[in-house]
């Protein structure tokens, strides 16, 4: 990380400790704002009852705008705390309290991607379902509206839950509809064994799970697609080729059983990276975890092949900073301190008083990736200081 | 964890808040105090040359008693802070200085088993070596001394480093010493590929590695040995029968890509088991943590092998507590709230201000997995308060 620090820019107005320095925002590309509610629990079954069991009757809830006012402002701040100055967010099917995350994300002053979710099939959940008419017209004015609020950091993005919960004829309509806004687009592709042979039943016509997708214009230079665990070399160069990103979303892969990303052969295609933290599937709304998972799960490939190239710590850092805004496609905003972007920036602290580091030799200074929010003293976004938070009375 | 917490005692001179528990305290069976200085960095390569290149050089430091004094007093408050109110320690080969953590461990109220590090072979650092006699004479010399404390809650325990760096005569003095006074005694075993291949030179007449510390009568029902990732069946069953336990360092496991235990394995055999941190191969201080990684790595295992069981929260808390307890041969004295036991627990508040974890549903009660030193507002070790520490004077 040493390259990456002598970047960092010393502004006037901050007083530096010792044992202080800047580094990049870090970039969330994958989190569900509506799990958060129930985030650390309930990591006991595979992804398809999962959803069934603890997702779509907590996602419900959120017609009510006084708990997605509450959980909404709860994520924003914590992932903020944490580090994340930008977020990619999946909300739920409703379009008012999305628009309410948007809001939020604003206020709070984080950069943020917002999708309102789509699902016309397959969902097993009589009280959490739309139909194909109701969450096209509702994806329009979804887009229409949080485009009026011109929110400086907060934009819309077309958000398919996937394959298996979207009938062919959405997915097309979906792809349509940001192909003529040019906006942005994210869902889930090939995270366990399970959902990918029902992608296959589902859509017998399509060559792979990338495939189905492509086949409906939603495979573009503005489109990330969480997890990727089980995506063949040939899907990867599809990736490549039509500019689509992968969330890598560690944490949630090994809690539901799911698989493990090979990011060294994800790297070697060249295909655009980010890091997840993919809430609640993921228990932790941290990239930090996020990128201790990583490197995890680049060791246990290792352990299984010794000839493979396990991530460095300079790599996962660059995936959690420069990768993410690569993979949202801002890169051209945030990222990293080039000049002419904006200044999203932590100042940490690895000595911070109460932290979890005990400082006891120089050498340690790469240890700050054990740290935790509690060395995040203060995180900027667009130049604007938003942790810690300034509240004008106590809630 | 409902039946644990059934179980807790409601002591009337402590004030319970809302969202707050008792647990019991939790064991680290195998951590290196004086790695702590390290903790979290130099974790980019494997075992052998990760001795040689980070670990020998700073342990030779621990001659100096300030230095050792200084690392010692905060390893042992950071492991208390984190909810570890029994430890048991390897130190480094300076008798003074581990006497001097059995004097720390005990001012500051933690349970431990204290070792002087023995190694007489395959040491290449001349400047951190020491002869079989001196070897044998210091860690007579050690026990003496640390049993001639008097210390309630603290023991020597042998300490061969490990068969690489013993001479068979070395281990076998060492196994006398131990049976001669009736002690604890820990070591690693079968932590890496390499290592095993190793001692297979160096031993070529015993069957196994297992086989070695047997032979030199090293294992016995107050024995607890490190990591065990590639033991055989046979090696498990000779664990059983000798009543030798296992410490499962899931992190370290990981971070030098060493293996992958299979817990759901060594338990089928009936084999005590406990968590170890053991840093600063793993570079969390923190049991909680060790937690996590046993279960990550058991659902590595799944999704490896689909018929594999994974380990469930409520097995991987036992293991933390009640199960480190046996593995160390105290659990007459502690690892739940049996009747007779002396009062180690940590107060939980799950809600704790400033901490990591926003309740939102009560279903979230179980997500205190997801918490951290913040969330232990109080720790007790024999029914002393030892968290908060309470300083006479600022440090
Ligand atoms: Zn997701
Ligand atoms: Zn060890």
């Amino acid at each position: 990380p040493i390259i990456i620090f002598q970047l960092l820019p010393r502004r006037r107005d901050i007083l530096f400790c010792d044992h202080e320095f800047f580094m990049p925002g870090m970039v969330d590309t994958h989190i569900h704002a509506s799990q958060y509610s129930y985030a650390g629990t309930a990591l006991d079954m595979p992804l398809m009852q999962w959803l069934c069991t603890y997702t779509f009757p907590v996602e419900s809830r959120f017609k009510d705008l006084e708990f997605a006012q509450r959980v909404y402002t709860k994520v924003v701040k914590r992932t903020l705390r944490n580090g994340t100055t930008t977020a990619c967010y999946h909300a739920t099917i409703h379009t008012d309290a999305t628009l309410l995350l948007g809001q939020i994300a604003n206020d709070l002053g984080q950069r943020a991607l917002v999708g309102k979710v789509c699902m016309d099939r397959n969902n097993p959940a009589k009280y959490y379902k739309e139909t194909c008419q109701e969450s096209q017209e509702e994806t329009c004015r979804f887009i229409a509206e949080l485009l009026d609020k011109k929110y400086p950091l907060v934009k819309p993005v077309v958000t398919p839950r996937f394959a298996p919960t979207c009938t062919g004829a959405l997915l097309g309509q979906l792809g349509a509809i940001a192909k003529n806004n040019n906006l942005h687009i994210q869902s889930h592709i090939s995270e366990n064994a399970e959902e990918i042979k029902l992608v296959k039943d589902l859509f017998p016509e399509s060559k792979s799970y990338t495939d189905v997708y492509h086949k409906h214009n939603l495979l573009t230079d503005k489109t990330v697609m969480a997890h990727g665990c089980h995506l063949t070399d040939e899907e990867l160069t599809l990736f490549r080729e039509t500019g689509t990103s992968l969330s890598h979303c560690p944490n949630s892969n090994i809690s539901l059983c799911s698989g493990v990303l090979n990011v060294r052969n994800v790297l070697n295609h060249k295909v655009k990276l980010g890091l997840g933290t993919d809430v609640a599937g993921g228990y932790s709304a941290s990239i930090l975890d996020a990128l201790r998972r990583a490197l995890d799960s680049s060791k246990i490939l290792t352990i299984q092949d010794p000839g493979h190239e396990t991530l460095t710590f300079e790599e996962a850092f660059r995936i959690a900073t420069l990768g993410g805004s690569q993979a949202l496609s801002l890169d051209d905003q945030t990222g990293n301190f080039e000049v002419g972007k904006d200044f999203d920036a932590l100042r940490v602290n690895v000595t911070a008083p109460g932290g979890p580091i005990d400082l006891i030799q120089i050498i340690s200074v790469t240890s700050s990736s054990t740290g935790d929010d509690r060395n995040i003293v203060e995180v900027f976004v667009a130049g604007r200081k938003v942790v810690p938070f300034t509240e004008p009375k106590p809630e």
